[in-house]
């Protein structure tokens, strides 16, 4: 199964040498580690070697990596974090989801491999050089048929969109569209906000009291351990704090 | 859009009382906090009554609520883990994994979930009356479809599928299957296992040393926050550890 | 060395099975392992043995220990807080303290082993029944000689103490004690106090704006590893929070 | 209460501009926020104005200010973990204990502190340079008296004391130390060991599974809460891993 033209490859030299590229045949890369040139027939998990000697390989991207390595314009949403977001937005191979806050669109790109093909991401921006960037990104990432971008402000205007699976709300004011979220949401839909401040968690909290059941606040730590033979132990410092993911269920008045 | 016959939901009368139940209509259910009757049409988000006048809602499962919730014969993995672990795997729809430890099929059901229609999990368990329970959970989340189950012994035997995109190894010697492993992924393809001691995650590492490379260890902490006004703080105790996971990509020869 | 008669020993028989006692020569002691007879002559590390067979051992307290095994009425302070609490006070043998809510009086306890034979723990509770016990628990350590009880309430009244060294405040609304603190403080004396709740923070901190300066808040979370050859791992639950530590240094208007 | 001339006071300008310096009247000392004179006259929490209009004042060192701000030439204890160490120890005024692996003289501070006038502090390292640094610390921190440098290598020839209260061991290689220390502790005294590693806590572990019980293994994590009005959030980044704290109590053969 040789890597196509324009495929995404994780090129990997080591924690510290490790790029997210595009692949061509022939393709001249540089490194600090010298540079490799990408072979015409080429497979995942080969081999390379750069100019000075140096071993790299190229690697399927994670879903991780398509994240992480997205062009920033803002900060962005950690592994750790999303993935506990997905499994508790109960979506799936053709869900139909709300983003609110494109951001970098390193979650864009999570939420777009979870739906797959059959399902959709609409995700709104209201900065217009950070949807050209996520959107940017989105596309590199061969996502972009699964996307829909609005360039927006949803706290006035409400969403054009309904009966979606989950809406995923990383703005600084998430309690502003507890209205509108509730509104584009199936019933017993699943509300999943990203916050750093407690007190931001404490607002989303009083606006989703009306509306939505099931309120919970979690934070998700993720720690490294270093395995080396003799010399095991946890990394010396960590990413302690990203934000509180705060989850709920819409229910329907009645 | 009403709940079909047949169909999970989720009945939630509060964290301490709900319960994963099938939709059928007329069916009674009796909690602790009394018996509810599923009404013949009725869609998710609804309330319900119970006959002590408690009020319960009909969600829709998360994906976190199908694995949590399944029948136990063995310890099950946790969300938190299993989130971290899909995106470390870069897999989604149409993706073929292999699973070895079905055990209570708790991941499987997180697994079938990511894969989609178009993809597949292969997933081998030793003891028969394991692998008989992980199938009737699996086929309760309706995702039997997605899942082929094998009741055999790949660390001796190999595995009779190839070239596939991931393997989640959870069992307790990972080590034994790096080799029938390797064998059955694609190039670049993901190992991602989970173990519960630090000397297990070194025979790991030992064993991934020849065949794979990019080899991390995380660990993930849940920390649930409880926000009440005025009350804000971490829940007094907390689940500290399940296990360590562990990922790598595998290589080719040259 | 001898242990002496009313002094205080750790009858230890393994973490589930461990006492804190006063020795008394000939004292017959019954726990779910067995009886022991405590001996006429024994030194701190001698093993005895339980009339089933079981074998224990006669050792030192430590600190935690003395503040662990007290009498309860109240929720205690843990160790883990209360030595990082120590060290951030700056106290040592002949310190002058302030503790403001005795509680159980375990952290009066470990404030008295801190200040020594010189010092003097100055503690202060509202509550006639919550300060018998603290007393009495205080003497059965052997350290009455070392702390003064008042049982009023100095958020009304003020303290009758002043150039203290520090002040541990452990009350449900210490910002109401920000002022008397800084009265009985020395210039430059440390303000600690603990507080299981963000809003119980925020609230100190805006208390403490006027009159102290270096305002710190800290958690600390200890997690035990259990030690078993082949099966080293963290434990699998643990105390996830039991407070927020705030520490001020007082400054002298000017 | 006037600083007397000699003694050490935090000159504190804010969390980036805090230094610990030996008062002198008159003496003048230069910040990245300008240049402070210290008055003739002056007290523990009185305010001082740089050259060029900042803030500072001089407030009373804590115990973990005096171990932070030592001159290092080895990594350093950390006053989370040293405060834990503390109380496990069961030490106060008066007792008299072991320090193995003087380092840069930041824990033998912390322990003089603890043991008050009466006590005393029995250091030893290898490294002659390294004990002469420790030395220097100590004696810039006023606490010379209480603490006996010995520059040998206690694993090969013993400890030239013994009955000690405990022994606090931050060496590589605590496990070759088991048996000269078990002869320089009392009966029930208490081992205290730090190790960045998890193989070197098995190794201890093994080692003093004879001479030795309650055997206990911790980590000790700080994590600050930055509290700012609407703002409040851990802080994004910190120490994750210092060592694994061992202790245990000696026992008599008998």
């Amino acid at each position: 199964m040789s890597i196509k033209e324009g495929q995404l490859v994780y090129l990997y030299g080591g924690e510290r040498a490790s790029y997210l590229i595009l692949y061509a045949p022939g393709r001249r890369f540089s490194t600090h580690l010298g540079e490799v040139i990408l072979p015409p027939k080429v497979s995942f998990g080969d081999p390379l070697t750069t100019n000075t000697g140096r071993k790299f390989y190229l690697l399927k991207p994670t879903t991780s990596d398509l994240a992480m390595k997205v062009r920033r314009t803002t900060t962005i949403i950690y592994p750790k974090d999303a993935g506990y977001m997905l499994l508790e937005a109960g979506i799936g191979s053709g869900s139909r989801v709300l983003e609110v806050g494109s951001g970098s669109g390193a979650l864009t790109i999570i939420l777009a491999m979870a739906v797959g093909e059959d399902g959709k991401v609409y995700s709104f921006e209201r900065r217009k050089e950070f949807m050209e960037n996520a959107m940017e990104n989105v596309k590199r990432a061969g996502l972009e048929e699964r996307v829909e971008f609005f360039n927006m402000d949803p706290a006035s205007e409400g969403f054009p969109v309904e009966n979606l699976d989950a809406a995923f709300v990383d703005v600084p004011e998430p309690w502003t569209l507890a209205r509108p979220v509730h509104e584009a949401l199936m019933g017993g839909g699943r509300w999943i906000s990203l916050s750093p401040t407690i007190e931001q968690v404490q607002m989303t909290f009083d606006a989703l009291e009306e509306g939505f059941v099931r309120l919970k606040c979690v934070e998700i730590l993720e720690r490294e351990i270093l395995v080396r033979r003799g010399k095991t132990r946890p990394r010396e410092r960590m990413v302690s704090h990203t934000g509180y993911v705060v989850t709920a269920s819409k229910v329907n008045a009645k």
